[in-house]
Formats: structure tokens, sequence, C-alpha cells
């Protein structure tokens, strides 16, 4: 261990036990105490990095979107425009540990930010950020007749998060969603068909 | 008022005081106490109807969707199938009070059923329930080139939960929302322009 403390890094611990409480008992779970807890820390502790519920959850928030971010620019090889707008979705969709843990917090967030619109400033703009990209691979792309890109880019956005919902409340199966995804590709990409 | 209770209403009564507070502070505020005092009446009253804060959950939800159930059977009337989907569709949005405060306990409870996923079986109902018609609608009317109707119903519905989604949590304005619909609606049903 280095002596000097990490406080990046610490804050990062408390966040990825707010993320566990989070993903198994919800947002209930979540208080500076029950953090605290959670990360095997005294409440003290929690209260020097983070000094509100809200200010621990906006950096939470920020470290998942953060990540998806990272994860997506990794996997972003050079390819056919449709294969990089898969490729970039299906690292949003809960379809594996993480992804289902990131996707816990995220819905747990937007619940709580339709309430507090402001916390969710982070979302909004990877959100805006994923719209752009998507939108630029289509023009890429040439589009089907009668695709509007930034509407598509929107729409296909939209699908997205309404599986990513579908599946964390068990309304779909995770197959049935990617074929949802793959068949909304293809109208949009003018047919090409999706990997299998 | 009548003499006998009527213990449906009731129950009522207090469904509604648990969806002003889960729309107004986020499910963290729905507890059987706070529900009572919403509503102005005795803890023991709710516990007499409510053993619990998930049979109070429960409860709740099935109220909102056979609602929902019921506005859109009323709005169906005889129309060209992209007309009847529209409306269906326009009716699940939340783009009035009426609806906004339905999508906020929707997405509340779409957080809770992340991890207890048992109480949203009345959800996953009503789910399969409008991709059926919906599918049913795109056959009607002949979809589009390459279009599957059960798979386009599906990703439809996505579509909409997303826009819901991104509605509360402020990342789009109803205009840009109700475009995307109407770009989506255009594709599957092979270019018929929606209303304006």
């Amino acid at each position: 261990m280095p002596r000097k403390v990490d406080h990046r890094e610490r804050r990062e611990l408390l966040a990825d036990a707010l993320m566990r409480l989070a993903a198994s008992g919800g947002l209930e779970e979540v208080s500076l105490r029950h953090v605290a807890a959670e990360a095997g820390v005294s409440t003290g502790m929690v209260q020097h990095y983070f000094r509100t519920k809200d200010e621990m959850m906006t950096f939470a928030l920020g470290m998942v979107t953060d990540r998806i971010r990272e994860r997506s620019q990794a996997e972003l090889v050079p390819g056919p425009p449709l294969e990089l707008v898969r490729g970039l979705l299906l690292q949003v969709l809960p379809l594996d540990e993480t992804r289902r843990l990131e996707n816990h917090v995220v819905l747990a967030f937007l619940a709580y930010a339709a309430v507090k619109p402001s916390i969710a400033s982070g979302l909004r703009q990877l959100a805006a950020e994923t719209r752009t990209f998507i939108a630029d691979q289509l023009r890429a792309a040439g589009p089907a007749d009668g695709v509007d890109p930034e509407r598509a880019a929107a729409g296909l956005l939209a699908l997205v998060d309404g599986l990513g919902l579908q599946l964390l409340s068990q309304q779909y199966d995770e197959e049935e969603a990617v074929a949802a995804l793959d068949a909304q590709l293809a109208l949009l990409f003018g047919g090409h068909p999706g990997r299998g």
C-alpha cells in the first residue's frame, strides 16, 4: 500500500459499494451509513469523501458513464458503420454481470433523476455523444430510404434504453433483445444482415 | 357518503397517495407511514388494507396498468393501423401530467422490479398484450419490406419505453420524442407519413 491515500481510488471503492447496494436492494438501500457498512469503513470516512447522498450518487453515476465510454472506445476497431454501431450498443445492453450491474445503477438513477433532474446531466451528455456517433455512422453508410440520421439515431438509442429496461425487469430474454436490436439495425442500414 | 365502506375505493385512494409520493420523491418516500400521512389516514388504516409495502406497490402498479389499458381502449376508434398504433403509443408516453405521473410510477416500479422481478408480472402482461396488438396492426397494414411484425412490435415498444425514460430524465423535449416515434412508425409501416 502506498502511504499517501489515493482519494480518487477511495471514492471509487465507495462508489463500487454503492453500486452493489443499488443492484441488490435498489436505491432505497443506498445511504451514507449503508455504503460505509458495505465498504467496511466508518460512516465518518464516507462523509469525508461525500457530504450527501446526492453527491455520492452523482459521483457513482459519473463513474459508470466513464466506464461505459472507455469500454466502448476500446471496442472500436475499424469496421463497417453497422458493425461499429452494433458493437457500441451491445456495450450498453445488460448482457453480462458487469453490464447488468451498470444497468441496475443507471435505472435506479434514472428513477431518481425523474424527481431530481439535475443529477442526470452526465447521462444526458453520454446520450448526446452516442446519438451523434450513431448519426455519423448512418451518414457514412448511406442510410436506407426515408431514414433521417438524427431521428434514427435518437430512435435507436431509445430502443436500446427500452430493451435494457425490459431485460432488467425480465420482460424478455437476451436473445430476443439482441434480435430486436438487429432487426432495427437492418431496417436503418438498409437491410445489411447483422452478425449471427 | 355511502355508509358502507367501499374497500376498492379506499385501496385506490391509498394507491393514489402512493403515486403522488413516488412522483414527487421517488420510491424512497413510499412507506406505509408516509402513505398514511399523504392520504390523511392512520398507519393502522393503511395496514388494514396492505400488510406490506410490496403488497401496496403491487396493487398500485395494477391500478396504473388498468388505467392505461382502459384509456387506450377508449381511444380506439376505427382507423388505419398506423393511426391505431400511434394513438395507443401516445397514451403511454409522458406527454401530460397524468401520464407523467404514471410514467414516474412505472419507472420507479421498474427500478424496484429489477431487484424484485416478481412484482412486475402485471407490467409484463400489459407489454405482451401491447406487442401482440402492434404486430396484428402491422400484419393488417402489410408491413414495409423486410419488417418482421413480431420483432418490429417488440422494437417499437422498446423505443417507446426508452423515449419515456428519456423524457422523464429530461434528455429530450416532447416534440423530439414524438418525431422519433413518427419516424419509426413511417419506417415500419412503409413510409406513410404520421399526422402532424
